[in-house]
């Protein structure tokens, strides 16, 4: 069954990811905690914190289960249903403001009728980059390692999925994009040409490919010298994450509507932050530069 | 009339307020931005940060008006209106955790309907306590100062929204106080025994309460010596404070959804916050005993 392999593959993956993180800080392991959700189902939280290179993470796995809840009703407009959803979330924190932060998050859902019939089935997810300092680089190469896990399923996903990513990350009330995107995807259902396998083909070829998106981009700026207030700008910019992620995420509302694990949910939130009022980079700076990118999303590779 | 009345009155209150906080600070001023809301209106935002006793703090005016915009109609249940809506608001951290972060707004609203006929008007507002560390007397002294405020208005106002404002800063999904309380009222409309003018002179009865209500707090703890530690759980208890304006208060929907500053709005948000995953007091401790009282809002007067 679909939701079983899904779910046997989000373990594996988180394994894989945590392994790889702790090999690349070198000091900081993650810290486990398996939780269980009183509705039906639970989660095996991994969280990292004050390592070399990460200052906060985590990489989370998640099963939950049972009748809808009201608010998710609403919210997908049908009435009373039972639901399956499993996924793999994962925030990294680095310390150093030239390492950008990262997210991802792959994830299926089933929903079912009153006679426990499926009525529906669609996997949903994305990665995507947020840097401090502006590498163009780096995020080319992200990029480019989204649109190779692409390429073989569809020729447009890449361009679908990575516009989709820019329209969802946009802080509407500041008017510009959380980070560079990357990609984002909702709602793969089967249809007569691309049934779930393929979409399970698809979203796991994502998935396989967050370590090549990510490490050599922490590789390569790791040990880079930064100075006092390069790190306040990271924190000032955290405050924007913060701010989408309390105001605008889609999957921070599900898991609070959802009863999920608070802790759990709310470990996308930055180590320290800051709020300054009216704070504006002085023109010409790499600060602006990253500002007006964040205004204007690029398109990081041809395609 | 009634609207201008009040916004008279409270563009004399930030004066009042600001003049004083200035003379407990002795170090920072505020400093003052205009901004002009195009659909109608505006307002006069004072900012104070990096003070002796005020790390950040805001005393903002606004007077907003035009047509209802759509996410506020849906809130509001009508259709097409017009509305006017002017008040005040403040939000004070300081830097010493052991003098509390106070909020307090007061504000007055008007809707017409399409012939420009006013359907509607009521105040609304409330002044309420976050302590980092909790002294006893200062919170009855903050609560008694309310009451004396309501008790010759009505003999039930005090107890009644004492209890309403322990239940709209409450953080659900962390299901404690956002801090100790005070007051909050809104939708307060004309009724035979009470007109607009008796809730204009029990609102500004409020306002005018607050200076008595927060500064002898302030002056009495804002030299006592702290730790680092202390420091540091402030700011991870700032966290809650963000974690409740960004998810669940009223006051920055509004402003968000009515095409309000982004930068007056949040001003609201302190200046250094801290989030650590799964963070919790030791047992015994000053601070574990702040988090039991914000689990179960506490009866800080006699009525």
């Amino acid at each position: 069954m679909m939701k079983e392999k899904f779910f046997k593959y989000i373990q594996n993956l988180q394994d894989a990811i945590t392994f790889a993180l702790e090999k690349m800080d070198g000091k900081a392991v993650f810290k486990e905690d398996q939780w269980i959700r009183k509705e039906g189902g639970g989660g095996r939280t991994r969280v990292i914190s004050n390592g070399n290179v990460f200052e906060k993470g985590g990489v989370n796995i998640s099963k939950v289960y049972g009748p809808l809840p009201e608010a998710m009703q609403r919210y997908f407009g049908v009435e009373e249903a039972d639901f399956f959803a499993c996924g793999l979330s994962l925030v990294l924190h680095p310390v150093n403001p030239m390492v950008p932060t990262v997210h991802a998050n792959w994830r299926y859902f089933e929903m079912y009728d009153k006679s426990g019939e499926k009525v529906k089935s669609w996997f949903g997810g994305g990665q995507d980059l947020t840097p401090y300092y502006l590498f163009d680089e780096d995020a080319k190469h992200f990029h480019q390692t989204c649109k190779n896990a692409c390429d073989s399923h569809h020729p447009e996903f890449y361009k679908k999925y990575k516009k989709q990513c820019d329209d969802y990350f946009w802080n509407t009330h500041r008017e510009e994009a959380r980070g560079v995107g990357g990609l984002f995807f909702d709602r793969c259902s089967a249809t007569q040409d691309f049934t779930m396998q393929h979409w399970y083909n698809f979203v796991t070829e994502v998935g396989d490919s967050f370590l090549e998106a990510y490490l050599p981009i922490v590789e390569k700026r790791r040990d880079l010298p930064f100075t006092k207030e390069q790190r306040d700008w990271q924190e000032i910019r955290r405050g924007r994450y913060v701010e989408f992620n309390l105001i605008h995420d889609k999957g921070t509302l599900f898991g609070l509507k959802t009863n999920g694990r608070i802790e759990s949910i709310l470990m996308s939130l930055p180590p320290h932050v800051q709020w300054h009022y009216n704070h504006s980079p002085k023109k010409g700076s790499e600060e602006a530069r990253l500002i007006k990118v964040l205004q204007h999303p690029v398109e990081w590779v041809n395609f």
